[in-house]
Parts: structure tokens; sequence; C-alpha cells
């Protein structure tokens, strides 16, 4: 009976980390789209807001952080839960970062409205999009352990890369045909590469579910 | 006795963790130093290998990883111990990728090196003497549990960051004055980037290690 009560406290600590994860993932995805509509549509208060609501990812980076410390020390996870535990230390590394990255952009998104716009976006916004979505799916794959979601995941990473190559490309031209517009051009080359980075960093989340549900197959094929 | 003999198991299993991320980071210095190198001697072939010295930074990775599952799984660390081996799991990441940065650098090097020099590079390699130093100092503030190393570390991250600054307005003034150069600028551009990202993961570390240590600090006042 006791056993059963451990088991049920055991079981919420690890939903309130599933929990938690998937709530800094969710806020991660609105400052996704939050600083890039503070682009598109020239809002430089959004982009303020944005920028503010950093602290709120950085908070919840600490909050599940130490959950998982205390998990770790309390319950002595073993097998699978420890494979989650650890992968969910690594994971709100990401998130915070993702979270680094909106900021960046909404900085730079700041420093654009100031100035003509340079053309009107259509990829940029069709990367935060495809960001986000990659966001989401890697953390879905990671609380279902859904390898096959995380693969897609890796997979949708070259359709972000081949956007900002194709958005290079474009800015280039800008460039050598009006020298004028490079320093413009820079920026929002910078928030090419900013979305870039945050599809990799979804990535090197999908990627490490991977090796959390393969590493147990293997596992379990070597005891088996 | 047994006990003993547990806790001298114990010790060499996290002085083993601590040993292997200081093989790493040593390696991850000499991949800094020898990306920089080929394109400052424009040596495509150690641009090659440089990026070929990635496996090993990628299997050190697993192999760290691995022992610090191990270790939670099997001796049940706590306290300090505890937020080490964790803190282990969040700095190999960080190491892996800095190992990605200088592999992007090393492929730009190639590609720069088939073209005509756009210029003698003087800031870059101190950028790149600076990240890798950054990387030495973070991973001795950890394994030492040194707070005030650990700070020189955050505070050395805007001398490279202004470094960077320097090097993208003068691109800008390259690009500016004859737009042939801005594909090799954008490139070099690119390379600096990629340093100043190995100072922020440096950073990265040397913030978790204040965390780590003060952390430690404000609970043992708490409880004394």
């Amino acid at each position: 009976m006791e056993r059963e009560h451990f088991s049920k406290l055991y079981d919420a600590e690890l939903n309130e980390i599933r929990q938690k994860l998937l709530e800094m993932g969710g806020k991660v995805e609105v400052m996704i789209s939050d600083s890039m509509k503070s682009l598109v549509e020239r809002n430089s208060e959004l982009a303020e807001a944005t920028i503010a609501f950093d602290h709120q990812i950085n908070h919840l980076e600490v909050e599940i952080d130490e959950k998982c410390l205390q998990v770790l020390a309390t319950r002595q996870p073993a097998a699978r839960d420890l494979r989650f535990i650890t992968l969910a230390l690594k994971i709100v590394t990401d998130l915070e970062r993702i979270g680094d990255q909106c900021t960046a952009i909404a900085k730079r998104a700041k420093e654009l409205n100031e100035q003509p716009p340079l053309k009107p976006y259509i990829d940029l916004p069709r990367m935060a999009e495809a960001a986000a979505r990659m966001v989401k799916e890697a953390l879905d794959a990671f609380v279902r352990a859904d390898d096959a979601l995380a693969l897609k995941v890796c997979e949708d990473d070259q359709f972000v890369d081949d956007l900002n190559e194709q958005i290079q490309r474009e800015l280039l031209t800008f460039m050598m045909g009006d020298p004028s517009t490079i320093t413009r051009a820079i920026k929002v080359n910078y928030i090419s590469k900013c979305l870039e980075r945050i599809s990799d960093h979804a990535t090197n989340v999908a990627e490490m579910v991977i090796f959390m549900v393969k590493g147990k197959d293997i596992r379990h094929t070597m005891s088996s």
C-alpha cells in the first residue's frame, strides 16, 4: 500500500516535469511567432513585450532543472525514467536558448522597424512557422517517446536550411544591386540565421529523443 | 571496510567523468585552433582533418553521457555530486556543439581558400584564441567549482562580442566599397559568428558553474 502511494507520487512528479516542459515549449512557440509578427507587422511594442517575456522562459528553466534534481535525489529513478529525466535536463537548455534567439530576433525587428522596409517578408514567416512546429513536434516526440515523429523533425530541418539559403541568396542580390541596403540586409540575414538556429535546437532535441528511444531498444535487445 | 571500497570506486567514477570532460575540452580547443589555422594559413587539408576529427568529439559525448547515467543509476548521488553529474550532462552538449561550430568554420575556410584572399586575418585569430581560452577556463571552473574563474569567463565574452562587431563593421566597409567582395565577406562574417557562438557556449557553461556553486552556497546558508 505504501509502495503504491510512493509510486503514485513518483508518477505525479514525472508528470509535472512533462507538463512543465510542454508549458515551456508552448511559451517558446509564442515567442517565435510574436518575434516574427513584430517584424512583419512592424510592431515594436510587441518586440519589446517579446524581449520582456524571455524572463518567464528563464524562470521555467530553473524550475524544471530543480524539479529534475529533486526527483533524481529522492526517487533514484532507473532505466527509462532516468533517461527521461536526464534528457529533460538537456532539453530545457535548448528551450532556454531558443528563447534567447527570439529575443535576438525581436531586437533586430525593433531596429529594422525604424528604417524603411527592405522588402515584403514572405519566406521568413514561413521559416518561423516551420521552426515553431519543429519545436512543438520535438517536444511531443519526447513526451511520447515517439522516434518516428522525432525523425520527421530532423528531416524538416532541411526545409528551414533551404529557406535560409534562399533568403541569403536573395539578400545578396539586394546588397550587390544597391549597397545602401547592406545594413538592413545584414539584419534580415541575422534574423534568418536565428530561425535556422531555432530549428537546429529542435533538431538537437529530436536527435536526443531518437537516441533515447533507440538506446532503450538496443538494451532491450541485448538483455533479452 | 566495504563502505570504504564503495566510496573509492565512486570517487574513481566521478573522477573519470571529470577527466573525460577535460579530455573532450582539450580536443575541442584543438579543433578551434586548427579550424582557424586552416583559414589563416590557407590549409585546406587541415580543414578536412578538422572536419573529420569531429567524430571523436561526438563519440566522447556519448561516452560521457553514458558514464553519467550509469553513476546516477548505481550510486544514487546526492547534493553536490548530483549537481556535478547533471551539470556534466549539460556541459557535454555545449562541447559537442562547439565541435559543430569548428566544423562549420573549417568548411567555410575550405571555400575561402579556393578564392583570392580578402584581407589578412588579424582579429579572427585573436577571437579564436580568446574563445578557446574561455572554453578551457569554463571547464577548469567546473572541475574546481571555481565561481570566480567562471565569472571571469562571463566577463571575457564581451571581448569576443566586441571583436565580432568590429569585424562586422569592417566587412561592411569592404562590401560597400566593392560589391565583388560580398560573397567572401559574408563567409568571413559567418566564421566570426561561429567564434562568437563558441564563446557563448563557454559563457553558458560558466553561468551554469556559477549557479552550481552559488546554489550550493545558498543551501548551505539556509540549512546552517
